[in-house]
């Protein structure tokens, strides 16, 4: 549509300076002490909405953070696609590998160097603007509702309340999210599922202070010691997690399934090149493609304890913690890993420690189909500006959220990400190409078209 | 003495407050930041030598912390005491689980709860408050000098570069150091012997960047996985060392001495009580006493790594970190073990990392014969001031300077410690009995007296 493109290149600039400045609002949501930071990126989602030509924009409030919401409603006769995104943002440390300040974006090489450029700002950001463009064109396909929440990066937390408290007013036919990445630009993919998450803390607490490693080691099981060793336990010699009933209901593909899979393109000498790894490292009998996206797997994602500051200290710890969290495949069930999780490690805990087991967020898998109408018109919409067929994928991560809309709504989602597997998202230095985000722009109102025009109109 | 006594009891509460002056000076030398109050802290220890009588104190520059030295001669055809301690303290971390500022002393049911109050600025003072009750009572049995330095928490290492500039200056009959422990109070002990100290740090490198764990997790070795994975295989099933050549020069004892060593009063259950654990933990076939006396260790001291903040965050990291720590027992050679540790360490590291092993401090096990004259002048010494023979303890931390000590200067040491093993030396609330406080001033010129007299003088 040629309307569509001319906004876009006459508002070009525009765009990404309000990304920018969103960009610059620190929306941590995990860390308490940004509180007044993610109500202020709130307030800037709701402003960025209403220029888009929404007709209501709301704030709403939940326990923890406020989920904004608004819709752009034209017709009732014609199909709803409900876009969901979030504006908080991981944590940025460790602040002292980012190459410029994580919540001071610069644009380098045409990147977007900024916490949240690609996870999830940049993306969900797109949409308002496509949005913006559809409405100012007077080209707007179908109704459009909106909703962007702030807890994203700490398991939506209150988003399954407020979906069931607002069954009526989020009724669409399709939920529509930029939250996932693509193989690349020559390489336009579709991720057609995504792993689910069980995300637990433990903590083992030997003597009950700390002690002198001279005068009590060797005599007193350290927390650290014992934590290390309940940790390697979780993993086999063939890189197979060793809780009872973790693979049970795990779903297994065909020989062809996997054939498919594998077809995609990758290179493991360039995958190690690019994270400076001799070796890769995973499950026995899998591929690198098939341990990210069809294989439940197990990660420590933080460990402390002891001194960890300069110089040495000789210390027998009282405490040792870690977070670890598994991701999981279709049929494993989040609540079910946790508790197998959790008898577990509290069963290999020897008698000179006691451990406590807590359980953050989790979510389940979940799989697209391919033959989907919704599949189909992202596949055609991708198509369209890119000139070629995307690939449909198995992302590794998770967006719990997914499963919550099939449960609670019982809408299926569409996952139209434009992000690439190196955008650092989750470390320092996250970036998202000023292309894919113009590119966004441009892809999602096909979308809005093809998916209207499958429903008959 | 009648007279050391009244002079004690004159001024008991002045000996007092200056030790409480000396607790409020943050002096941690493993932090560059308090370099200036280690600084003033020297100038303290000075200050107080000075007022004890020595003819002169001098602050000795070094490459790191300075050391103080004094010394009171009083006739050369007297043998001579070097006094060695230490007015550096360890870390006060974690500040949380103090109950009082570790730089603010406080004095409850008679116990001095400060960092330091015990290791060693309490007891180290001991002896400059004890050369003051002698030379204000004119009666010095023999020459004193004392050597008070500012790096033991962090390895002496410029100690023995001082040691061996000022071989002349330092010579002496026997080095005397109160930095140990007594069973109690009831059971007055010294401790004959010390383990040695190999201290690691060690550094895990997976990717070159922190990833996302849901992208990469399952195909990118995660560095804390194979950290505990590598520390776990540190010890066996009966928890020996696995490091090959570890035990290779351990000093075994025989059957009688082991039988001697554990007549030590030792109550399992209340060690157990006093803890908070349900199980003691060691290497199989030795008992409590012999697994921190006579059997060599490896504990980790710190350990970090990842997502550590607030939260969850899905990280999978690009380095973790581990301190380590090795107690050694006599003949095993610190050096030689730290070279066999970072040689294991590096050959079990699999194929996805690469590690780096550097060596903090270390230092040699010691032993001191309890037929040797200066042994038996410290029993007599305590037989008079706690009216019952002390038993020999053989004691589970490390002071690497004695082992230098005999091998620079050729003298040996004589562990004259009247801490007590709950004193939270290294922990939070450490704390030093003020009856142990006195007690030590008052039995240390009976050293002076009866080493003097056992040199027929």
């Amino acid at each position: 549509m040629q309307a569509w493109n001319d906004y876009l290149s006459q508002n070009k600039d525009r765009f990404l300076n309000e990304l920018l400045d969103l960009l610059r609002i620190p929306s941590v949501s995990a860390d308490s002490k940004y509180k007044n930071d993610v109500a202020r990126c709130a307030e800037a989602v709701k402003e960025n909405m209403l220029k888009a030509g929404c007709n209501t924009v709301e704030i709403c409030p939940t326990a923890g953070h406020p989920i904004v919401y608004g819709e752009k409603i034209i017709d009732a006769s014609l199909p709803t696609i409900l876009v969901y995104g979030h504006y908080d943002v991981q944590p940025a440390d460790p602040l002292e590998l980012w190459h410029s300040g994580p919540f001071e974006p610069v644009i380098k090489d045409g990147k977007i160097y900024a916490r949240g450029a690609c996870d999830d700002k940049g993306q969900m950001f797109m949409h308002i603007k496509a949005l913006e463009v559809m409405t100012k064109t007077n080209t707007q396909p179908c109704n459009v509702k909106i909703m962007i929440e702030g807890e994203e990066e700490v398991g939506s937390t209150n988003l399954g309340k407020f979906l069931e408290e607002n069954v009526a007013k989020l009724k669409a036919d399709i939920v529509l999210i930029s939250d996932t990445s693509m193989i690349s630009m020559e390489h336009p993919s579709i991720e057609s599922g995504l792993r689910g998450l069980a995300y637990m803390e433990v903590e083992v607490t030997g003597p009950n202070r700390d002690l002198h490693s001279g005068v009590y080691g060797g005599a007193v099981a350290n927390p650290i010691n014992i934590l290390a060793k309940m940790i390697a336990s979780l993993h086999d010699e063939n890189n197979r997690i060793t809780i009872p009933g973790f693979y049970d209901k795990v779903q297994e593909l065909s020989a062809a399934e996997r054939t498919e899979l594998n077809k995609a393109p990758f290179d493991l000498n360039e995958y190690k090149a690019e994270l400076g790894i001799k070796a890769e490292l995973g499950e026995k009998g899998y591929t690198t493609i098939e341990r990210t996206g069809i294989r439940p797997t197990l990660d420590v994602n933080g460990i402390w304890g002891g001194y960890i500051g300069e110089g040495a200290k000789t210390v027998l710890p009282s405490k040792a913690n870690a977070k670890i969290s598994m991701r999981l495949v279709p049929n494993q069930v989040s609540g079910e890993i946790s508790d197998l999780f959790k008898n577990h490690f509290e069963s290999i805990a020897p008698a000179g420690v006691t451990v406590k087991v807590t359980a953050h967020h989790g979510g389940e898998a979940v799989v697209t189909p391919t033959n989907s109408p919704a599949y189909q018109a992202a596949a055609k919409a991708i198509k369209t500006t890119f000139g070629k067929d995307p690939i449909p994928t198995r992302g590794g991560g998770s967006i719990p959220i997914v499963a919550l809309f099939e449960k609670v709504l019982g809408t299926k989602s569409v996952l139209l990400g434009f992000g690439l597997d190196n955008d650092n998202i989750h470390s320092p230095n996250e970036k998202y190409d000023v292309f894919n985000y113009y590119k966004g722009i441009e892809t999602i109102p096909y979308f809005h078209k093809y998916f209207t025009e499958s429903h008959g109109k």
